[in-house]
């Protein structure tokens, strides 16, 4: 048990931070993005100069490793993304202008207004509500933001703002542009995401708890954007196992136990077709999986969630090579766990053998052919990411062209030959995907410019007077 | 009563349309855009050669006039959007290419999936499900359409719809790339809507049965792009009236009138400044509405429902200055309607008095002073056009920066100085606005190639090999 008390927020808290962003609004719409660019670079100053601190509670507080991770990958991220957030802001080609001049009507996304942000559990840093991705986006297209914070890290969370605070004063933007609250009852955050003077939303978390908020915000009018559960599946093609199955196991076995394995994009389903390489590839990895340390969880709650899970796949079928259950103290730590099932049994439980394990936790679908393979890629929910693995002779590429092209339409982002738990910063990354694995497949939550769409209502201007006209909209 | 018979569908039918579409879709994402340009010329080119016979049918089916309207307006209309969609489709930039070739990572837009288009009765060619502007933007995207004919004009629409065919077939495009259902019973629409083999669905026409499909869409994660009600304000500040408000009153009557008012974008709410210009242009429009001859309306659905509208306007406590009831044949028509209300009445009543009277019916709001204007425009929904009139010397200009400012969030569309009906076909054009007028104010309706956009989805490609690569993400 971690030291600290930390605040429950109630709906007059909400209340207040909703009327707060809302009276705001006027004078950010007048603010120009030089000022919000501003803002975000001063803020990733501001947490580099706090990263030791940062990092030392982020560490007790979700068990992630300080290095590799905290210190040397997500929290550099973080500060990357703040500062490519500030570039966007400044360039505005997020907000598409379009001139048509000869009609002079013109047209571009403009802030949609406040942003409410629901951080995950898994990324302290990147992700978090008061400083992650959503929330670099949300503000970079001229919103405030009121961050709900997560309650796995809620001392991270504090620090994080008192710099996102702070680097309002030294930048002149108003303090009711970043709001932290802490945690909220289910119907308050209902209530939140489907009030009037809100814009739009950002969650990353599970999917119970997602739907039911998209379910209020679709009533209420209010754009609301998801990022859920996730399988990401891979398939390892015949020619590929035979050429490097070796390494390829030694890759899906440090992708899927990284960080325990909770990520978005952490692989869950391999696919194989039947034969002597894959048994041996399902050897090497359930060796890689014994042996493999095994790292704390970042709460109880999320291994009592891994065992259900595990559970709910045995039910439907699965068998457990390795692992399967809880292991004591220190830490919530649950065994490296590798399980299996055969396509047609997969085929005649899809739901359940779909069941989202988060945490190192990976089934393997064994197809007798490639008929049964394509089935399985069929029955497939919409998911972030998908990968297939193919040899470099070309004696998979029929069988690649008949699978990707199902999978293409499964996935966010399709991947060849390596494994997707990396969510690259690139303004070309697509983290998002079709419905359920997020709640619309036009979005993506990573890549600037593009995430900051999310936050952004398309207006025209119709024979508007020069003078009178955005800045972006004005002829050169 | 028009000769002929037309079907009514069932839920078999859109079972077949739905499953002819998706068994489609593998053969049309390997379509190269080039066809579906072609096709869309071919369509436009096919429509010109039968323009006499449409012409007479839509004329037959609406009321609404030859010249000007269907023969010179709104047919060149709908083949130069059909035209442009093919230059769209050809240009491949509606799918946004993000090319990281460090990373080797990618990114576009690409075909959603079949697109359910449910078409308004008020404009038989140009937003026709089966020849208008969603139409074309579905198509141009690469997906498949399952037209929804508007039952108030079947043969107009089975006229398009033989065109639409033969051109499928003049350019080699699969049959089942166009569908089209007649009348559907409004739970077969929900089915429809929220079928997992959908992509998207376009809707124009009515808030109560547009909002009904979108719970529906939404609950199934599945995008609905609507276009609702709006009654489009228009406010005209003193110097404006005292400096030209005769010839603004002979805008603002034509603009009503135009076409009975049966715009989605018709002008249904004036906010004027108390004082005797004020008065003096009241009375101007209500000369031109009693003295303006009365063009029948679309339909006795559409007059009993200007009727209705009138009523609870009145009973709001808007005083009628002219017309207010229905007038005898020939046709369903309805007198030219002027109402007057002050805003501390519009204030005390806002929701009633927000009620949409589509078709030749106008509400005049005069407010005290420039803060009761603010609030009057505070209370607003959403809606496609909000539209302020302003006098050249510059005297309105304060007054103007202030109500700007509230309206600007209120619309889509923000003129100066302009009537809103005139939806102009242009690049910068945004059909679109907050909720309720639409279903997401991140989208617009016209305007190619962003109306594309709708129905896309983001797609990445990770380190997939250059050959595998859609032909829009490969090295130049």
């Amino acid at each position: 048990m971690l030291p600290g008390e930390f605040p429950v927020s109630h709906w007059d808290d909400a209340e207040a931070a909703l009327a707060a962003a809302d009276a705001l609004m006027p004078a950010l719409r007048a603010t120009p993005p030089e000022q919000f660019a501003k803002y975000l670079t001063r803020f990733a100053e501001r947490l580099e100069a706090r990263a030791a601190e940062l990092v030392e509670m982020a560490h007790l507080e979700s068990g992630l490793a300080k290095a590799p991770r905290l210190a040397d990958v997500e929290l550099p991220r973080t500060t990357g993304q703040l500062r490519q957030a500030a570039v966007c802001a400044l360039s505005g080609a997020w907000a598409l202008p379009t001139i048509d001049a000869k009609l002079n009507i013109r047209s571009c996304y403009m802030s949609i207004g406040p942003v409410a942000v629901f951080g995950p559990n898994n990324f302290p840093f990147a992700f978090n509500s008061v400083a992650g991705g959503d929330f670099a986006a949300a503000i970079a297209a001229g919103n405030p933001v009121i961050a709900k914070a997560n309650s796995s890290h809620p001392g991270t969370t504090r620090l994080l703002a008192e710099e996102a605070f702070a680097a309002l004063g030294d930048t002149g933007l108003p303090p009711a542009t970043v709001q932290l609250l802490y945690r909220l009852h289910h119907s308050d955050g209902v209530r939140l995401v489907s009030d009037h003077r809100l814009g739009a939303t950002a969650y990353t978390g599970s999917r119970g708890a997602g739907l039911q908020l998209k379910t209020a915000a679709d009533l209420a009018g209010k754009p609301i954007y998801l990022e859920l559960s996730s399988i990401n599946p891979v398939a390892i093609l015949p020619g590929a196992l035979a050429e490097r199955g070796a390494k390829i196991a030694e890759e899906f076995s440090g992708s899927c136990l990284l960080g325990s394995g909770q990520f978005c994009t952490n692989p869950g389903l391999v696919l194989l077709l039947a034969g002597s390489a894959a048994e041996t590839f399902i050897t090497q990895v359930k060796e890689r999986f014994e042996k493999a340390p095994v790292a704390p969880l970042l709460s109880a709650a999320v291994g009592r969630s891994l065992t259900a899970s595990v559970e709910t796949l045995r039910q439907a079928g699965a068998q457990v090579l390795c692992g399967g259950q809880a292991l004591p103290a220190p830490g919530y730590r649950f065994a490296n766990t590798l399980l299996r099932t055969d396509a047609a049994a997969f085929l005649a439980a899809p739901e359940k053998l779909q069941t989202e394990a988060f945490g190192n936790v990976s089934l393997v679908v064994v197809a007798r052919d490639a008929v049964e393979a394509r089935r399985v890629l069929e029955t497939l929910e919409g998911n972030l990411t998908g990968c297939i693995y193919t040899d470099t002779a070309g004696s998979d590429d029929k069988l690649y062209d008949d699978l990707a092209a199902v999978m293409r339409v499964k996935v966010g982002r399709l991947l060849n030959d390596k494994m997707p738990t990396g969510v690259a910063v690139s303004p070309a990354m697509v983290h998002g995907g079709p419905y359920p694995a997020t709640g619309h497949s036009g979005f993506t939550a990573v890549g600037l410019p593009a995430a900051m769409r999310r936050f952004g209502a398309l207006v025209c201007y119709d024979n508007v007077r020069p003078a009178r006209l955005p800045a972006l909209l004005r002829d050169k």
